[in-house]
């Protein structure tokens, strides 16, 4: 397949490539780097990267920014963040690949662990991580040409421990081939409006 | 109890009010009528809101618009009015009470079925409600002097039939004394950070 995978010099993005590009053909997308920039608040970006990318099987997204502070911390604008960036900026790849993807192709999105599995700080993550849960359960019905979606809903990843671990308290980190693999099954597998729980 | 039930006119609402309203002492909130008026997509409209009410121990919010389509007819921002007015509406009447309720008070959110039962052009509402789901999560761990909150997922009203049924094709319609009874459970009990399924 022809896979466009964004966000993939990330840890997760990095997670996904090493599990699939061993069988695929793999773009790769960033924000400042690989084989196509693209600034995912931006849906003539997101049109721009697809007109560079020509046909593609899969989409892959491993982006998506959240804001992280104490519940009181929050403003509007900060708790917005999440929601512009995270959600809308999958949404817009999602809503300007639907005529682009070949017939049969998929979407898969990416979450997170703090809507089901909250630290302190987290509430602008997993209020993001809800929403992608419910765009899948929503939007797989209504697909057309068979197109399918699914969200990969991913624990601290192992490598990500020396940034992230002490915000985590007692998490335990999942090992980044596992999270690969969920990659796989929504993007090789059969299964739609699924969350694809690595925990 | 001291309670503040916005959108208090809609059928939720009613249903809210019809179950406490015997019990506490209810203020209603709303865009055009009740106690109060309130923008809820306007921070200040929120804080003046609260201003007005005085003391409270509990906010019930079952006001939130949201826009159905085909998913390949969404925009942007036809997208992004279910992020701007269900989601930030609530998110903004948690974080601008969160140091006026008094110790112990609840706050009570609706969302619906829609993101676990989905139908044709809820894909806005169904991102929505996930995004209220992993609030909750998210935001119970973090809440001051004893705060709780919860949100209320009703499924289809029996009442709201009339408008609503035909997108709804087999949705077995919720008594509106059923769903009634799920805000006391939120308000009245004990419970926090879940989602409070009626169906």
């Amino acid at each position: 397949m022809r896979i466009l995978i964004i966000g993939a010099a990330g840890d997760i993005g990095r997670a996904a490539c090493a599990e699939l590009a061993p069988r695929h053909d793999i773009l790769r997308a960033g924000r400042s780097g690989g084989d196509i920039r693209v600034d995912m608040a931006d849906r003539a970006s997101i049109a721009a990267m697809y007109d560079q990318a020509g046909p593609l099987d899969a989409v892959v997204v491993t982006a998506g920014e959240v804001h992280f502070a104490p519940l009181q911390d929050f403003t509007p604008d900060t708790f917005m963040l999440g929601l512009r960036q995270k959600v809308m900026g999958q949404v817009n790849t999602v809503l300007e690949g639907l005529d682009r993807l070949r017939d049969g192709g998929s979407f898969t999105l990416t979450s997170g662990v703090l809507d089901r599995d909250p630290i302190r700080m987290g509430t602008g993550a997993a209020t993001a991580n809800g929403a992608l849960a419910g765009l899948v359960t929503g939007a797989a019905i209504e697909l057309p040409r068979g197109l399918r979606i699914n969200v990969v809903s991913p624990g601290l990843l192992d490598v990500s421990v020396p940034r992230y671990g002490a915000w985590f308290p007692g998490h335990d980190p999942v090992p980044s081939d596992r999270v690969g693999r969920a990659y796989a099954k929504s993007v090789e597998g059969a299964i739609t409006g699924q969350v694809i729980i690595v925990s």
